[in-house]
Protein backbone atom coordinates (compact mmCIF):
# COMPACT_ATOMS: atom_id res chain seq x y z
CA UNK A 1 0.00 0.00 0.00
CA UNK A 2 1.49 3.72 -0.56
CA UNK A 3 1.93 5.94 1.76
CA UNK A 4 0.17 7.53 4.04
CA UNK A 5 -0.26 11.88 3.86
CA UNK A 6 -0.14 13.11 7.39
CA UNK A 7 -3.52 14.06 8.77
CA UNK A 8 -3.63 17.54 9.48
CA UNK A 9 -6.93 18.39 12.20
CA UNK A 10 -7.18 20.89 15.28
CA UNK A 11 -7.76 17.76 16.96
CA UNK A 12 -4.46 15.43 15.98
CA UNK A 13 -5.96 12.13 15.07
CA UNK A 14 -9.83 12.97 15.86
CA UNK A 15 -10.68 11.51 12.40
CA UNK A 16 -8.50 8.82 12.26
CA UNK A 17 -9.17 5.79 10.00
CA UNK A 18 -12.51 7.66 8.52
CA UNK A 19 -12.83 6.26 5.11
CA UNK A 20 -15.90 8.07 3.06
CA UNK A 21 -17.42 5.49 0.28
CA UNK A 22 -17.59 7.23 -2.95
CA UNK A 23 -21.76 5.91 -3.22
CA UNK A 24 -22.17 8.09 0.36
CA UNK A 25 -21.01 11.33 -1.63
CA UNK A 26 -22.53 10.10 -5.14
CA UNK A 27 -23.10 13.53 -6.30
CA UNK A 28 -19.77 14.00 -6.60
CA UNK A 29 -17.24 12.70 -9.38
CA UNK A 30 -14.31 10.51 -8.60
CA UNK A 31 -11.95 13.38 -8.82
CA UNK A 32 -13.84 15.97 -7.01
CA UNK A 33 -14.02 12.93 -4.28
CA UNK A 34 -10.12 12.85 -4.42
CA UNK A 35 -10.04 17.09 -3.98
CA UNK A 36 -12.98 17.02 -0.83
CA UNK A 37 -12.28 14.09 0.61
CA UNK A 38 -8.95 15.51 2.45
CA UNK A 39 -10.27 18.25 3.70
CA UNK A 40 -12.52 17.14 6.30
CA UNK A 41 -9.28 14.55 6.90
CA UNK A 42 -11.02 11.46 5.64
CA UNK A 43 -8.23 9.24 5.04
CA UNK A 44 -9.76 6.36 3.28
CA UNK A 45 -11.62 5.78 0.19
CA UNK A 46 -14.15 3.04 -0.98
CA UNK A 47 -14.72 3.26 -4.36
CA UNK A 48 -17.90 2.02 -6.11
CA UNK A 49 -17.42 0.49 -9.60
CA UNK A 50 -19.86 2.73 -11.42
CA UNK A 51 -17.26 6.01 -10.08
CA UNK A 52 -14.78 4.19 -12.07
CA UNK A 53 -16.55 4.36 -15.76
CA UNK A 54 -15.10 5.74 -18.26
CA UNK A 55 -11.45 6.09 -16.38
CA UNK A 56 -7.97 4.45 -17.17
CA UNK A 57 -8.01 2.15 -13.71
CA UNK A 58 -4.15 2.24 -13.14
CA UNK A 59 -4.20 6.61 -13.41
CA UNK A 60 -7.18 6.20 -10.94
CA UNK A 61 -5.23 4.45 -8.32
CA UNK A 62 -2.14 6.80 -8.79
CA UNK A 63 -4.55 9.65 -8.14
CA UNK A 64 -6.37 8.20 -5.24
CA UNK A 65 -2.32 7.87 -4.03
CA UNK A 66 -1.41 11.53 -4.47
CA UNK A 67 -4.41 12.91 -2.94
CA UNK A 68 -3.16 11.07 -0.03
CA UNK A 69 -6.01 8.92 0.44
CA UNK A 70 -5.92 5.15 0.83
CA UNK A 71 -7.92 2.63 -1.32
CA UNK A 72 -10.10 0.49 1.37
CA UNK A 73 -11.56 -1.60 -0.96
CA UNK A 74 -14.33 -1.85 -4.30
CA UNK A 75 -17.71 -1.97 -4.20
CA UNK A 76 -18.93 -4.50 -5.05
CA UNK A 77 -19.04 -7.78 -6.04
CA UNK A 78 -21.18 -10.58 -5.45
CA UNK A 79 -24.90 -11.37 -6.86
CA UNK A 80 -23.63 -15.27 -7.61
CA UNK A 81 -27.15 -17.04 -6.82
CA UNK A 82 -29.54 -16.77 -10.32
CA UNK A 83 -31.57 -19.66 -11.80
CA UNK A 84 -29.74 -20.92 -14.34
CA UNK A 85 -26.17 -21.88 -14.83
CA UNK A 86 -25.63 -19.75 -17.93
CA UNK A 87 -26.43 -16.38 -15.76
CA UNK A 88 -24.36 -17.98 -12.46
CA UNK A 89 -21.36 -18.43 -15.01
CA UNK A 90 -21.90 -14.50 -15.98
CA UNK A 91 -21.78 -13.30 -12.30
CA UNK A 92 -18.69 -15.15 -12.03
CA UNK A 93 -17.37 -13.96 -14.62
CA UNK A 94 -18.15 -10.08 -13.56
CA UNK A 95 -16.41 -10.97 -10.26
CA UNK A 96 -13.38 -12.13 -12.25
CA UNK A 97 -13.64 -8.55 -13.71
CA UNK A 98 -13.84 -6.70 -10.46
CA UNK A 99 -11.01 -8.75 -8.89
CA UNK A 100 -9.14 -7.35 -12.38
CA UNK A 101 -9.82 -3.68 -11.55
CA UNK A 102 -9.88 -3.82 -7.80
CA UNK A 103 -5.79 -4.98 -8.68
CA UNK A 104 -5.52 -2.44 -10.91
CA UNK A 105 -6.58 0.34 -8.79
CA UNK A 106 -4.64 -1.19 -5.52
CA UNK A 107 -7.71 -2.30 -3.46
CA UNK A 108 -7.10 -4.69 -1.42
CA UNK A 109 -10.10 -5.95 -1.12
CA UNK A 110 -13.40 -6.40 -2.82
CA UNK A 111 -17.04 -6.32 -0.70
CA UNK A 112 -19.41 -9.31 -1.90
CA UNK A 113 -23.18 -8.51 -1.93
CA UNK A 114 -23.78 -12.24 -2.47
CA UNK A 115 -26.99 -11.96 -4.03
CA UNK A 116 -30.47 -13.88 -4.12
CA UNK A 117 -33.16 -14.82 -6.01
CA UNK A 118 -36.83 -14.41 -5.19
CA UNK A 119 -38.63 -17.47 -5.00
CA UNK A 120 -35.52 -19.84 -4.83
CA UNK A 121 -34.81 -21.15 -1.39
CA UNK A 122 -31.94 -19.56 0.21
CA UNK A 123 -30.38 -22.70 1.56
CA UNK A 124 -29.72 -23.33 -2.57
CA UNK A 125 -28.90 -19.52 -2.75
CA UNK A 126 -26.03 -19.78 -0.26
CA UNK A 127 -24.54 -23.38 -1.80
CA UNK A 128 -24.63 -20.78 -5.24
CA UNK A 129 -22.60 -18.10 -3.12
CA UNK A 130 -20.25 -20.33 -1.87
CA UNK A 131 -20.13 -21.85 -5.60
CA UNK A 132 -19.47 -18.66 -7.26
CA UNK A 133 -17.06 -17.61 -4.57
CA UNK A 134 -15.00 -21.33 -4.89
CA UNK A 135 -14.84 -20.19 -8.75
CA UNK A 136 -13.56 -16.85 -8.22
CA UNK A 137 -11.06 -16.99 -5.21
CA UNK A 138 -7.78 -18.67 -7.22
CA UNK A 139 -7.84 -15.19 -9.59
CA UNK A 140 -8.40 -13.17 -6.13
CA UNK A 141 -5.35 -14.98 -4.50
CA UNK A 142 -3.63 -14.80 -7.39
CA UNK A 143 -3.90 -10.56 -7.78
CA UNK A 144 -3.63 -10.38 -3.87
CA UNK A 145 -6.92 -9.06 -3.94
CA UNK A 146 -9.05 -10.54 -0.57
CA UNK A 147 -12.84 -10.86 -0.01
CA UNK A 148 -15.33 -10.15 2.03
CA UNK A 149 -18.96 -11.77 2.19
CA UNK A 150 -20.74 -8.42 3.56
CA UNK A 151 -23.94 -9.99 5.88
CA UNK A 152 -26.98 -8.14 4.53
CA UNK A 153 -29.65 -7.20 6.90
CA UNK A 154 -32.75 -9.83 6.89
CA UNK A 155 -34.93 -7.33 5.17
CA UNK A 156 -33.10 -7.85 1.71
CA UNK A 157 -33.06 -11.63 2.19
CA UNK A 158 -35.70 -11.99 -1.25
CA UNK A 159 -33.15 -10.16 -3.78
CA UNK A 160 -30.07 -8.73 -2.17
CA UNK A 161 -28.32 -11.40 -0.24
CA UNK A 162 -29.09 -14.56 1.35
CA UNK A 163 -26.44 -14.23 3.66
CA UNK A 164 -28.00 -11.91 6.60
CA UNK A 165 -25.87 -12.79 9.77
CA UNK A 166 -22.41 -12.93 10.83
CA UNK A 167 -22.96 -16.90 12.01
CA UNK A 168 -23.46 -17.55 7.85
CA UNK A 169 -20.67 -16.00 6.50
CA UNK A 170 -18.26 -17.62 9.00
CA UNK A 171 -20.27 -20.38 7.89
CA UNK A 172 -19.15 -20.11 4.08
CA UNK A 173 -16.21 -19.36 5.40
CA UNK A 174 -15.83 -22.82 6.98
CA UNK A 175 -17.71 -24.45 3.95
CA UNK A 176 -14.85 -23.60 2.08
CA UNK A 177 -11.99 -24.26 4.28
CA UNK A 178 -10.96 -20.97 5.65
CA UNK A 179 -9.09 -19.40 2.87
CA UNK A 180 -6.75 -16.45 3.39
CA UNK A 181 -8.14 -14.35 0.85
CA UNK A 182 -12.15 -14.76 2.25
CA UNK A 183 -13.12 -12.59 4.86
CA UNK A 184 -16.17 -11.20 6.34
CA UNK A 185 -17.21 -7.25 5.95
CA UNK A 186 -19.13 -6.22 9.20
CA UNK A 187 -21.58 -3.39 8.69
CA UNK A 188 -23.30 -1.45 11.20
CA UNK A 189 -26.58 -1.34 9.51
CA UNK A 190 -26.91 -4.74 8.49
CA UNK A 191 -26.22 -6.53 12.00
CA UNK A 192 -26.89 -4.50 14.67
CA UNK A 193 -30.09 -6.24 15.83
CA UNK A 194 -27.99 -9.42 16.16
CA UNK A 195 -27.99 -10.64 19.30
CA UNK A 196 -24.88 -13.07 18.35
CA UNK A 197 -22.82 -10.10 17.01
CA UNK A 198 -20.26 -9.48 19.61
CA UNK A 199 -19.64 -13.19 19.73
CA UNK A 200 -19.54 -13.35 15.96
CA UNK A 201 -17.25 -10.27 15.97
CA UNK A 202 -14.67 -12.16 18.23
CA UNK A 203 -14.70 -14.94 16.49
CA UNK A 204 -14.04 -12.91 13.11
CA UNK A 205 -11.04 -11.42 15.12
CA UNK A 206 -9.71 -15.11 16.16
CA UNK A 207 -10.00 -16.22 12.43
CA UNK A 208 -8.43 -13.15 10.58
CA UNK A 209 -11.91 -12.71 8.88
CA UNK A 210 -12.71 -9.26 10.13
CA UNK A 211 -11.55 -7.20 7.33
CA UNK A 212 -14.10 -4.25 6.79
CA UNK A 213 -16.21 -2.57 9.18
CA UNK A 214 -19.20 -0.39 7.63
CA UNK A 215 -20.79 2.09 9.37
CA UNK A 216 -24.07 4.46 9.30
CA UNK A 217 -27.43 4.48 11.39
CA UNK A 218 -31.01 3.33 11.83
CA UNK A 219 -33.91 5.44 11.51
CA UNK A 220 -37.30 5.81 13.48
CA UNK A 221 -38.79 5.13 11.53
CA UNK A 222 -37.09 4.36 7.99
CA UNK A 223 -39.10 5.59 5.64
CA UNK A 224 -37.41 3.44 2.48
CA UNK A 225 -36.13 -0.04 2.75
CA UNK A 226 -33.34 1.33 0.66
CA UNK A 227 -32.38 4.48 0.47
CA UNK A 228 -33.11 6.27 4.39
CA UNK A 229 -29.88 5.03 6.17
CA UNK A 230 -29.13 7.70 8.92
CA UNK A 231 -25.59 9.69 9.81
CA UNK A 232 -23.86 8.27 12.59
CA UNK A 233 -26.07 9.71 15.89
CA UNK A 234 -28.74 9.96 14.28
CA UNK A 235 -30.28 7.16 15.21
CA UNK A 236 -30.40 4.08 16.94
CA UNK A 237 -27.58 1.83 16.75
CA UNK A 238 -24.91 2.12 19.33
CA UNK A 239 -22.14 2.44 17.33
CA UNK A 240 -19.68 2.86 20.56
CA UNK A 241 -20.42 -0.19 21.79
CA UNK A 242 -19.77 -1.76 18.57
CA UNK A 243 -16.92 -0.20 17.30
CA UNK A 244 -15.83 -1.50 21.01
CA UNK A 245 -16.10 -4.88 20.35
CA UNK A 246 -14.48 -4.37 16.58
CA UNK A 247 -11.59 -2.73 18.19
CA UNK A 248 -11.35 -5.73 20.81
CA UNK A 249 -11.49 -8.46 17.84
CA UNK A 250 -8.33 -6.39 16.66
CA UNK A 251 -9.62 -4.71 13.60
CA UNK A 252 -7.48 -1.35 13.02
CA UNK A 253 -8.74 -0.49 9.51
CA UNK A 254 -10.59 2.34 8.34
CA UNK A 255 -13.99 2.54 9.76
CA UNK A 256 -15.98 3.28 6.34
CA UNK A 257 -19.09 5.49 5.76
CA UNK A 258 -21.41 3.89 3.24
CA UNK A 259 -24.37 5.78 3.96
CA UNK A 260 -27.75 5.34 1.03
CA UNK A 261 -30.09 8.38 1.28
CA UNK A 262 -32.56 10.03 -0.79
CA UNK A 263 -32.65 13.24 2.20
CA UNK A 264 -28.94 13.49 2.57
CA UNK A 265 -28.58 12.88 -0.92
CA UNK A 266 -30.49 16.21 -1.87
CA UNK A 267 -28.27 17.87 0.20
CA UNK A 268 -24.68 19.79 -1.03
CA UNK A 269 -22.29 17.35 -0.41
CA UNK A 270 -19.71 19.57 0.57
CA UNK A 271 -22.22 19.83 3.97
CA UNK A 272 -22.83 16.17 4.24
CA UNK A 273 -19.01 15.58 4.23
CA UNK A 274 -18.58 18.39 6.78
CA UNK A 275 -21.20 16.63 9.12
CA UNK A 276 -19.53 12.82 8.68
CA UNK A 277 -16.57 14.74 9.35
CA UNK A 278 -18.50 15.87 12.69
CA UNK A 279 -19.82 13.09 13.24
CA UNK A 280 -17.20 10.87 13.01
CA UNK A 281 -15.19 13.02 15.61
CA UNK A 282 -18.38 13.05 17.83
CA UNK A 283 -18.39 9.11 17.81
CA UNK A 284 -14.63 8.22 17.85
CA UNK A 285 -13.11 10.99 20.09
CA UNK B 1 -70.13 -3.65 1.03
CA UNK B 2 -71.90 -5.74 -2.01
CA UNK B 3 -73.57 -8.69 -0.98
CA UNK B 4 -71.17 -11.88 -2.01
CA UNK B 5 -71.97 -14.88 -3.58
CA UNK B 6 -71.75 -17.66 -1.47
CA UNK B 7 -68.61 -19.66 -3.00
CA UNK B 8 -69.36 -23.26 -3.59
CA UNK B 9 -65.72 -24.98 -3.31
CA UNK B 10 -65.36 -27.98 -5.70
CA UNK B 11 -62.73 -29.10 -2.79
CA UNK B 12 -65.10 -29.32 0.71
CA UNK B 13 -63.19 -28.20 3.40
CA UNK B 14 -60.48 -26.89 1.45
CA UNK B 15 -60.39 -23.83 3.40
CA UNK B 16 -60.17 -25.59 6.66
CA UNK B 17 -58.24 -23.77 9.73
CA UNK B 18 -58.95 -20.44 7.67
CA UNK B 19 -58.38 -17.28 9.87
CA UNK B 20 -58.80 -13.93 9.01
CA UNK B 21 -57.45 -11.03 11.27
CA UNK B 22 -59.58 -7.90 11.97
CA UNK B 23 -56.76 -5.43 10.57
CA UNK B 24 -56.27 -7.35 7.51
CA UNK B 25 -59.90 -6.19 6.20
CA UNK B 26 -60.06 -3.45 8.07
CA UNK B 27 -62.24 -1.34 6.39
CA UNK B 28 -64.99 -3.40 7.34
CA UNK B 29 -66.56 -3.28 10.99
CA UNK B 30 -66.49 -6.38 13.19
CA UNK B 31 -70.19 -6.75 12.66
CA UNK B 32 -69.14 -7.04 9.03
CA UNK B 33 -66.28 -9.39 9.35
CA UNK B 34 -68.76 -11.82 11.23
CA UNK B 35 -71.14 -12.02 8.32
CA UNK B 36 -68.88 -11.72 5.33
CA UNK B 37 -66.25 -14.11 6.74
CA UNK B 38 -68.29 -17.20 6.77
CA UNK B 39 -69.10 -16.95 2.96
CA UNK B 40 -65.66 -17.75 2.26
CA UNK B 41 -64.95 -20.91 4.72
CA UNK B 42 -63.33 -18.72 7.02
CA UNK B 43 -63.95 -20.14 10.48
CA UNK B 44 -61.49 -18.44 12.71
CA UNK B 45 -61.02 -14.64 13.52
CA UNK B 46 -58.41 -13.17 15.34
CA UNK B 47 -59.26 -9.83 17.04
CA UNK B 48 -57.54 -6.53 16.93
CA UNK B 49 -58.46 -4.40 19.67
CA UNK B 50 -59.79 -1.36 17.85
CA UNK B 51 -62.28 -3.68 17.11
CA UNK B 52 -63.69 -4.20 20.12
CA UNK B 53 -64.31 -0.77 20.80
CA UNK B 54 -67.74 0.70 22.10
CA UNK B 55 -68.96 -2.73 22.27
CA UNK B 56 -70.23 -4.72 24.90
CA UNK B 57 -67.59 -7.74 25.50
CA UNK B 58 -69.32 -10.74 26.20
CA UNK B 59 -71.91 -10.38 23.09
CA UNK B 60 -69.37 -10.03 21.01
CA UNK B 61 -67.82 -13.43 22.01
CA UNK B 62 -71.43 -14.51 21.71
CA UNK B 63 -72.28 -13.25 18.34
CA UNK B 64 -68.73 -14.38 16.97
CA UNK B 65 -69.92 -17.86 17.75
CA UNK B 66 -73.09 -17.36 16.58
CA UNK B 67 -71.97 -16.48 13.09
CA UNK B 68 -70.07 -19.70 13.30
CA UNK B 69 -66.08 -18.83 13.96
CA UNK B 70 -63.87 -19.10 16.80
CA UNK B 71 -62.28 -16.26 18.22
CA UNK B 72 -58.20 -17.77 17.42
CA UNK B 73 -56.86 -14.41 19.49
CA UNK B 74 -56.66 -11.49 20.88
CA UNK B 75 -53.98 -8.79 18.73
CA UNK B 76 -52.39 -7.43 20.73
CA UNK B 77 -50.50 -6.90 23.77
CA UNK B 78 -47.27 -6.07 24.73
CA UNK B 79 -44.78 -2.95 24.37
CA UNK B 80 -43.69 -3.63 27.75
CA UNK B 81 -40.17 -1.94 27.29
CA UNK B 82 -39.84 2.28 27.99
CA UNK B 83 -37.50 4.12 29.17
CA UNK B 84 -38.91 5.15 32.58
CA UNK B 85 -40.68 2.65 35.28
CA UNK B 86 -43.99 4.64 34.84
CA UNK B 87 -44.62 3.69 31.31
CA UNK B 88 -43.18 0.43 32.29
CA UNK B 89 -46.23 -0.27 34.62
CA UNK B 90 -48.69 1.60 31.91
CA UNK B 91 -47.87 -1.14 29.81
CA UNK B 92 -48.35 -3.83 32.79
CA UNK B 93 -51.93 -2.60 33.13
CA UNK B 94 -52.53 -2.25 29.67
CA UNK B 95 -51.67 -5.98 28.96
CA UNK B 96 -53.95 -6.95 31.94
CA UNK B 97 -56.68 -4.92 30.74
CA UNK B 98 -56.33 -7.04 27.35
CA UNK B 99 -56.16 -10.41 29.46
CA UNK B 100 -59.65 -9.06 30.79
CA UNK B 101 -60.69 -8.37 27.49
CA UNK B 102 -59.51 -11.79 25.61
CA UNK B 103 -61.39 -13.35 28.67
CA UNK B 104 -65.02 -11.50 27.88
CA UNK B 105 -64.61 -12.10 24.41
CA UNK B 106 -63.56 -16.27 24.89
CA UNK B 107 -60.07 -15.50 23.09
CA UNK B 108 -57.90 -17.95 24.01
CA UNK B 109 -54.61 -16.53 23.39
CA UNK B 110 -53.42 -12.72 23.04
CA UNK B 111 -50.44 -12.04 20.44
CA UNK B 112 -47.64 -10.14 22.22
CA UNK B 113 -45.85 -7.59 19.83
CA UNK B 114 -43.40 -7.11 22.69
CA UNK B 115 -41.75 -3.39 22.18
CA UNK B 116 -38.49 -1.71 22.02
CA UNK B 117 -37.11 1.61 22.93
CA UNK B 118 -35.33 3.44 19.76
CA UNK B 119 -31.48 3.78 21.60
CA UNK B 120 -32.19 1.83 24.80
CA UNK B 121 -30.03 -1.57 24.02
CA UNK B 122 -32.02 -4.32 23.06
CA UNK B 123 -30.56 -6.79 25.71
CA UNK B 124 -32.25 -4.36 28.44
CA UNK B 125 -35.47 -4.10 26.32
CA UNK B 126 -35.62 -7.72 26.50
CA UNK B 127 -34.92 -7.96 29.90
CA UNK B 128 -38.03 -5.31 30.18
CA UNK B 129 -40.32 -7.58 28.26
CA UNK B 130 -39.32 -10.75 30.60
CA UNK B 131 -40.27 -9.01 33.05
CA UNK B 132 -43.11 -7.12 31.94
CA UNK B 133 -45.05 -10.88 30.99
CA UNK B 134 -43.70 -12.19 34.07
CA UNK B 135 -45.85 -9.28 35.70
CA UNK B 136 -48.89 -10.39 33.69
CA UNK B 137 -48.67 -14.19 33.58
CA UNK B 138 -50.57 -15.10 36.92
CA UNK B 139 -53.21 -13.27 35.21
CA UNK B 140 -53.35 -14.71 32.30
CA UNK B 141 -53.37 -17.73 34.32
CA UNK B 142 -55.81 -17.03 35.79
CA UNK B 143 -58.06 -16.27 33.19
CA UNK B 144 -57.69 -19.26 31.49
CA UNK B 145 -55.95 -17.04 28.37
CA UNK B 146 -52.29 -17.90 27.30
CA UNK B 147 -49.84 -15.31 25.83
CA UNK B 148 -47.91 -15.83 22.62
CA UNK B 149 -44.38 -14.23 22.46
CA UNK B 150 -44.56 -13.04 18.67
CA UNK B 151 -40.99 -12.56 16.97
CA UNK B 152 -40.49 -9.50 15.03
CA UNK B 153 -38.68 -9.40 11.93
CA UNK B 154 -35.08 -7.42 12.32
CA UNK B 155 -36.15 -4.62 10.50
CA UNK B 156 -38.85 -3.24 13.61
CA UNK B 157 -36.66 -4.10 16.02
CA UNK B 158 -35.46 -0.06 16.52
CA UNK B 159 -38.72 0.50 17.96
CA UNK B 160 -41.58 -2.81 18.01
CA UNK B 161 -39.74 -5.41 18.74
CA UNK B 162 -36.51 -6.25 20.33
CA UNK B 163 -37.35 -10.18 19.90
CA UNK B 164 -36.45 -10.94 16.22
CA UNK B 165 -36.23 -14.30 16.10
CA UNK B 166 -38.17 -17.35 17.39
CA UNK B 167 -34.66 -18.48 19.53
CA UNK B 168 -34.71 -15.10 21.74
CA UNK B 169 -38.50 -16.01 22.23
CA UNK B 170 -37.53 -19.71 23.41
CA UNK B 171 -34.87 -17.49 25.49
CA UNK B 172 -37.57 -15.66 27.30
CA UNK B 173 -39.80 -18.41 27.88
CA UNK B 174 -36.93 -20.85 28.98
CA UNK B 175 -35.97 -17.35 31.46
CA UNK B 176 -39.30 -17.49 32.94
CA UNK B 177 -39.05 -21.46 33.54
CA UNK B 178 -41.50 -22.52 30.69
CA UNK B 179 -44.97 -21.65 32.10
CA UNK B 180 -48.38 -23.28 30.57
CA UNK B 181 -49.72 -20.16 29.83
CA UNK B 182 -46.58 -18.79 27.66
CA UNK B 183 -45.49 -19.61 24.23
CA UNK B 184 -44.83 -18.12 20.62
CA UNK B 185 -46.89 -16.91 17.96
CA UNK B 186 -45.12 -17.68 14.68
CA UNK B 187 -45.61 -14.80 11.62
CA UNK B 188 -43.79 -16.17 8.17
CA UNK B 189 -43.51 -12.40 7.19
CA UNK B 190 -41.12 -11.88 10.17
CA UNK B 191 -38.97 -15.45 10.26
CA UNK B 192 -38.73 -17.09 6.69
CA UNK B 193 -35.48 -15.47 6.46
CA UNK B 194 -34.06 -17.18 9.73
CA UNK B 195 -31.80 -20.18 9.07
CA UNK B 196 -32.51 -21.84 12.14
CA UNK B 197 -36.38 -21.53 11.29
CA UNK B 198 -36.76 -25.15 11.07
CA UNK B 199 -35.43 -26.38 14.46
CA UNK B 200 -36.51 -23.83 16.40
CA UNK B 201 -40.43 -24.70 15.18
CA UNK B 202 -39.79 -28.10 16.23
CA UNK B 203 -38.42 -27.09 19.53
CA UNK B 204 -41.14 -25.59 19.96
CA UNK B 205 -43.88 -28.10 19.09
CA UNK B 206 -41.64 -30.30 21.06
CA UNK B 207 -42.24 -27.67 24.19
CA UNK B 208 -45.40 -27.20 23.92
CA UNK B 209 -45.29 -23.44 22.86
CA UNK B 210 -46.62 -23.58 19.30
CA UNK B 211 -49.72 -21.30 19.93
CA UNK B 212 -50.02 -19.30 16.75
CA UNK B 213 -48.96 -19.47 13.14
CA UNK B 214 -49.67 -16.24 10.75
CA UNK B 215 -49.51 -15.91 6.56
CA UNK B 216 -48.70 -13.71 4.34
CA UNK B 217 -46.06 -13.30 1.88
CA UNK B 218 -43.05 -10.66 1.37
CA UNK B 219 -43.21 -8.76 -1.48
CA UNK B 220 -40.12 -8.04 -4.06
CA UNK B 221 -39.92 -4.69 -4.18
CA UNK B 222 -41.23 -3.90 -0.44
CA UNK B 223 -41.92 -0.23 -0.59
CA UNK B 224 -42.77 0.35 2.94
CA UNK B 225 -41.75 -1.56 5.61
CA UNK B 226 -45.10 -1.57 7.85
CA UNK B 227 -47.77 -1.90 5.20
CA UNK B 228 -46.23 -3.30 2.37
CA UNK B 229 -47.17 -7.23 2.92
CA UNK B 230 -48.35 -9.84 -0.05
CA UNK B 231 -51.10 -11.86 -0.26
CA UNK B 232 -49.84 -15.87 0.06
CA UNK B 233 -48.28 -16.72 -3.37
CA UNK B 234 -47.30 -13.08 -4.57
CA UNK B 235 -44.12 -13.10 -2.79
CA UNK B 236 -41.17 -15.52 -2.42
CA UNK B 237 -41.78 -17.22 0.92
CA UNK B 238 -42.25 -20.73 0.65
CA UNK B 239 -44.97 -20.82 2.59
CA UNK B 240 -45.49 -25.05 1.83
CA UNK B 241 -42.87 -25.57 3.15
CA UNK B 242 -42.92 -23.14 6.31
CA UNK B 243 -46.60 -24.80 6.92
CA UNK B 244 -45.25 -28.35 6.22
CA UNK B 245 -42.68 -27.54 8.80
CA UNK B 246 -45.18 -26.13 11.31
CA UNK B 247 -47.45 -28.91 10.88
CA UNK B 248 -44.45 -31.33 11.73
CA UNK B 249 -44.43 -29.95 14.75
CA UNK B 250 -47.97 -30.64 15.64
CA UNK B 251 -49.63 -27.68 15.34
CA UNK B 252 -52.98 -27.98 14.71
CA UNK B 253 -54.44 -24.88 14.81
CA UNK B 254 -55.63 -21.97 12.59
CA UNK B 255 -53.36 -20.64 10.17
CA UNK B 256 -54.28 -16.72 10.54
CA UNK B 257 -54.09 -14.67 7.34
CA UNK B 258 -52.71 -11.22 8.41
CA UNK B 259 -51.69 -8.45 5.59
CA UNK B 260 -51.26 -4.86 6.42
CA UNK B 261 -51.29 -3.71 2.40
CA UNK B 262 -52.27 0.01 1.77
CA UNK B 263 -52.55 -1.70 -1.78
CA UNK B 264 -54.98 -4.39 -0.29
CA UNK B 265 -56.72 -1.79 1.80
CA UNK B 266 -57.76 0.27 -1.25
CA UNK B 267 -59.29 -2.65 -3.03
CA UNK B 268 -63.45 -3.29 -2.27
CA UNK B 269 -62.88 -5.50 0.90
CA UNK B 270 -65.36 -8.39 -0.12
CA UNK B 271 -63.14 -8.61 -3.33
CA UNK B 272 -60.04 -8.87 -1.20
CA UNK B 273 -61.48 -11.85 0.92
CA UNK B 274 -62.24 -13.66 -2.00
CA UNK B 275 -58.72 -13.43 -3.18
CA UNK B 276 -57.69 -14.64 0.46
CA UNK B 277 -59.55 -17.79 0.20
CA UNK B 278 -58.39 -18.36 -3.39
CA UNK B 279 -54.99 -17.83 -2.53
CA UNK B 280 -55.40 -19.92 0.98
CA UNK B 281 -56.93 -23.24 -1.15
CA UNK B 282 -54.43 -22.65 -4.17
CA UNK B 283 -51.87 -22.96 -1.28
CA UNK B 284 -52.75 -26.08 1.07
CA UNK B 285 -55.51 -27.81 -1.39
Amino acid sequence: MSPQAPIFSSHPGAAARLCVHTITTKQLSLEQCLEEFPKRDVSGITVWRQALEGRELAGVGRRVREAGLEVVSLCRGGFFPASDAAARQRAVDDNLLAIEQAHAIGAPLIVLVCGAVPGQSLVESRKQIADGIAAVLPAAAQAGVRLAIEPLHPMYADDRSAVNTMGQAHAICDSLGSPESLGIAVDAYHVWWDPELEAQLALAGRTGRLLAFHICDWLTPTGDLLNDRGLMGEGCISLREMSAWVDAAGFTGHREVEIFSHRWWATEPGHFLDEIAASYRRLYS
